[in-house]
């Protein structure tokens, strides 16, 4: 297993996504917005749900034909706040996108704005949809469900999606807080990671089909078994990560028309999709001035990062930060791409006969 | 340790304990509105929110002044769907319920409505008001921030509290779905509960001052070590639930006006109080027509309870079933109080010169 990694620039990993979406006929505005949101992803660090994915996830996906490049998006609105959107099997940057420029357009103008979204498809990490509130002193929210893999405490089969959600808050000079986790104690993305890397996972993480904690992640089955929501067994609060993702579920499944993951059929269509969502924005001047509340935000947060510290640990980091460093660093000497990617990428181009200039 | 309990008539009980809080000078009808929510928690068996704490906590804290009875609430509203209230130190109950009304109100005519509320006092269960969305077809949220009681992963001074958050969900057939939940592990009670009863905690409550596990919930001192935020130690995802935690006292001590509960100062007045809330209602009718909705989430509760399970495990429960039942058994046959908690009430009857008729 190499892991050989070679920076490449930010901008131009944007510029040839952007020609590389193009090719595979997504529209120019569309493939601009998807590439600017994948790579904000590589930038913050989150490499799971960058570029990486996108000949083997994205680009496979609309080769099959599951998403529709040129949707005809509904939304459906009965009150000024809140609305429900039909993203016609769209790419889900661009659908997530709209929605949470919608979310933000309502909130201008009542306060609070929530948008529910069915019909769309996966969207990469939810914190990029969340932040796009910052710039405009709201708090952002997104969620999303995703194919059942975690199971409920006390059953073994897989009830609930990873369901994560996000919410960024902004600050004054500290970096915004960013929360962005799936409701179980892992994404399935680290399983994934282990069983390529032939590492053992620790107790917590899943458990098989009867119930026994794994730690050799290439024991997982699908259907059997599964992730265990965030808080672990019972008696550590289990139920609590799985009723957040039940939360989830009902906010953008059931909330936006579709149904519950349980509940959904796997095909081909549904596998590894992600396809409903639920966004919201919060105006922070319908509370305090926001001068006030930025100022207040970087107290609270110098609070935690003077907190004395266990031997090992530098400092306390609250949600955000790490990515935020992260992002100052990729930002100025580029993203730091596996070769596995790299050579993804080269593929991908040569495919779609555009030059990888990277 | 007696664990003798009596079965008392809640309604009876309701009409006691608003008569105690009359005695105690709060005025008629905010006495009836916290009767009937303390009387709530029980009905639910959430002990340790009901009337367990009418003479020691509500009651002493009304005595020694910390609670205003007459308070002059005021609300600060920019926008039409949010606002800011501050609660001028009044009955966490009264100010509670108020706000949550404040936003069911907001949310009837934008379809969302938010409220976030500073210079309060403990209101009981987060999940009475939450579920006061119910009735009008509504998802209700309740947040409340608590006393720095939870360490921060890397650390072993408390940072956040164990800020509990709530969300009702109306179904139609089933019971609503009701998540009331610590942001940590467990709730501060949990562990008072075992110091009392004298036995120990599991690994994973809590650490000391060295970070390590405790077991022995004597061995806890205020200040030093605490209790670990949901999902416990850094792998299993200790990071989500402090996550978790500061974004409830963003939404809370922050966005009220007032400040995070790591600045606070401790003083008898501080000490235990929960006074900055945060509530929202957001109409489902915004979104799809309720009844569709409702069905929705009766199929998915079915799914869920159809569910195989563990050997032992009898069904899975989502989130509130199991509060339901509890309530159904108690509205029937009465709500049984604990002999020590019997022994409170009759004593608090004596010195306010009221009745004991349970």
């Amino acid at each position: 297993m190499t892991t050989e990694r070679t920076r490449v620039d930010a901008e131009k990993l944007i510029i040839f996504s952007t020609k590389a979406l193009q090719g595979l006929g997504v529209p120019e505005k569309d493939a601009q917005i998807t590439a600017r949101i994948l790579v904000a992803s590589d930038l913050r660090g989150v490499d799971s749900h960058g570029v990486a994915h996108l000949k083997m996830f994205y680009a496979k996906r609309i080769r099959l034909g599951i998403i529709n490049l040129n949707p005809k998006v509904k939304i459906f609105s009965r009150t000024p706040a809140a609305a429900t959107m039909d993203g016609d099997q769209g790419l889900g940057f661009v659908i997530g996108h709209q929605a949470m420029v919608e979310a933000i357009h309502r909130a201008e103008k009542t306060g609070a704005g929530f948008i529910a979204v069915r019909n769309s498809t996966h969207f990469g990490a939810a914190a990029n949809y969340a932040m796009m509130a910052l710039e405009h002193d709201m708090v952002g929210v997104t969620m999303t469900n995703t194919v059942a893999g975690v199971v409920a405490p006390g059953s073994t089969k897989p009830a609930v999606g990873t369901n994560p959600l996000a919410v960024a808050v902004p600050a004054d000079k500290k970096p915004p807080f960013v929360l962005d986790m799936a409701t179980s104690v892992v994404a399935a993305g680290k399983l994934e990671v282990a069983r390529r890397e032939g590492t053992s996972i620790p107790e917590g993480w899943a458990i098989d089909k009867e119930g026994k904690p794994i730690t050799d992640p290439a024991k997982r089955v699908r259907g059997e078994g599964g992730l265990l929501p965030l808080g672990g067994i019972p008696t550590l609060g289990g139920y609590k990560g799985f009723g957040l993702g039940v939360l989830v579920d009902i906010l953008c499944s059931v909330l936006s028309g579709s149904s519950a993951s349980i509940l959904w059929k796997s095909t081909p269509k549904t596998w590894g999709n992600a396809g409903e969502h639920f966004f919201g924005a919060l105006r922070i001047d319908s509370f305090l001035p926001v001068e006030n509340f930025k100022k207040s935000m970087d107290e609270m947060i110098e609070a935690f990062e003077a907190l004395p510290t266990l031997p090992g640990v530098k400092k306390i980091y609250v949600a955000g930060r790490y990515e935020a460093e992260i992002e100052k660093d990729r930002k100025a000497n580029g993203i730091p791409l596996h070769s596995k990617v790299i050579e993804e990428l080269q593929g991908l181009a040569k495919e779609l006969d555009i030059e990888y200039d990277l």
